[in-house]
């Protein structure tokens, strides 16, 4: 059976969650095309499949079809794809950090977001600890930018203020970054990358002060005066790149 | 006078540059904000200012005040600025490339080739090569992402196949860049940064094997086994930062 009627359901069920107030409620998210399917599916969180009449996906799940303006109506692309998967969140967070942390204070673009956390999958940081007021990891286009790299990654939502000091409690060294003083991160040793959780900040504020006053150290990154500062996903990117060195 | 009519010429002469054909036939764009508006009048660009009413700018240059809702059907925003400038395309490109030369072959997304520009004058490129077929410099996201950084760089349009090999005639060494093999960019000594010109590609499909294969060597970022690639920009800006050591 094909589903052809907005009026349906489990349509409803689907638009409602293009909305982070029902990926909430739900526990879920969507996400769209083969590649970010495939990553979900060898995660194991597909609950079920959504595809356009005619498609056929040879994997052992739940499946619905939909005619193609429906896909349209449930999709956050102008030219969806003909393949989505209905996705749960993590039921449990891993509290077991890791020796390579990245924190993200309030991040807003959502495709920065995506950026960053390929780049620190990329660069083997083991967990990303995002601020309360980060944009949804679960928008569409955060999910797109990661290119399925967020199943690579333990993410986990706290509060900053919070969680900095209970890391430098494990004797974790919690680096910020600031764009005008500090230490220029290739001056950082091998002993210094070693263990540590890297902190960056909003797109137009940074990281807040009072988070980098309660940072170790602070990092900025060597470049031209002329330029003020760097894209954020490129600026955390290189500070990983360095890191992993 | 308060312009309040979409049917007043200059309106339509204005809605017309949201579009790559009448940039190209007018030799103009439009860019939105105080902060992309300050930095194109630095570089003398700017033929005339268009005001939300009430707004004051006291920059020497003519300009045309108009409605709030004009300003939005002028805008690319959702939320426009109440401060835009028309500006005109440089007269002349200028050939001589200097030592550090980025060539950016079919770049498709405005945000990652505005964040690259960022990036590239950070890192003290002298210029920007585009390829035939790369998204508009002048799209507004694109002057959106350079963050004004557009105004500080010499950005020509060049056909990629044939600029390779006569920046090769000058003696100047052409890097690529592969994902699967190729130089770890760490490897490049003091000697191979001084004149260099780097190739990036397409956020697909990366650089054209054909142009690959005319440089001199191709370099890769070492990084975790499990991740594809970065989003272009990232790359780039972290090949820049090395060449940049």
């Amino acid at each position: 059976m094909v589903i052809s009627s907005l009026d349906n359901e489990k349509i409803k069920k689907y638009k409602k969650l293009q909305k982070k107030k029902y990926r909430d409620l739900y526990h879920q998210y969507i996400v769209e095309g083969m590649h970010l399917v495939l990553e979900a599916y060898k995660t194991g969180v597909i609950e079920e499949l959504i595809l356009e009449e005619n498609e056929i996906i040879p994997l052992p799940i739940p499946y619905t079809y939909v005619t193609k303006e429906i896909m349209k109506k449930i999709s956050s692309l102008d030219t969806p794809s003909s393949v989505m998967a209905v996705c749960h969140k993590k039921e449990k967070e891993n509290d077991n950090f890791g020796n390579r942390i990245l924190i993200l204070d309030e991040i807003q673009d959502p495709g920065n977001l995506g950026t960053i956390i390929r780049s620190a999958v990329a660069f083997s940081i083991d967990t990303i600890i995002l601020s309360e007021n980060t944009v949804d990891l679960y928008n569409p286009k955060v999910l797109r930018a990661t290119q399925g790299m967020i199943f690579h990654v333990n993410i986990i939502i706290r509060n900053a203020f919070e969680i900095v000091p209970l890391l430098q409690n494990y004797g974790i060294p919690v680096y910020g970054t600031q764009v005008d003083h500090g230490m220029d991160v290739r001056s950082l040793t091998k002993k210094d990358k070693e263990r540590f959780a890297l902190v960056v900040g909003n797109e137009g504020n940074g990281v807040r002060l009072e988070i980098s006053s309660m940072c170790d150290r602070n990092l900025y990154i060597n470049m031209n005066d002329s330029v003020e500062s760097l894209n954020v996903a490129v600026a955390t990117s290189i500070l990983l790149y360095e890191l992993g060195r």
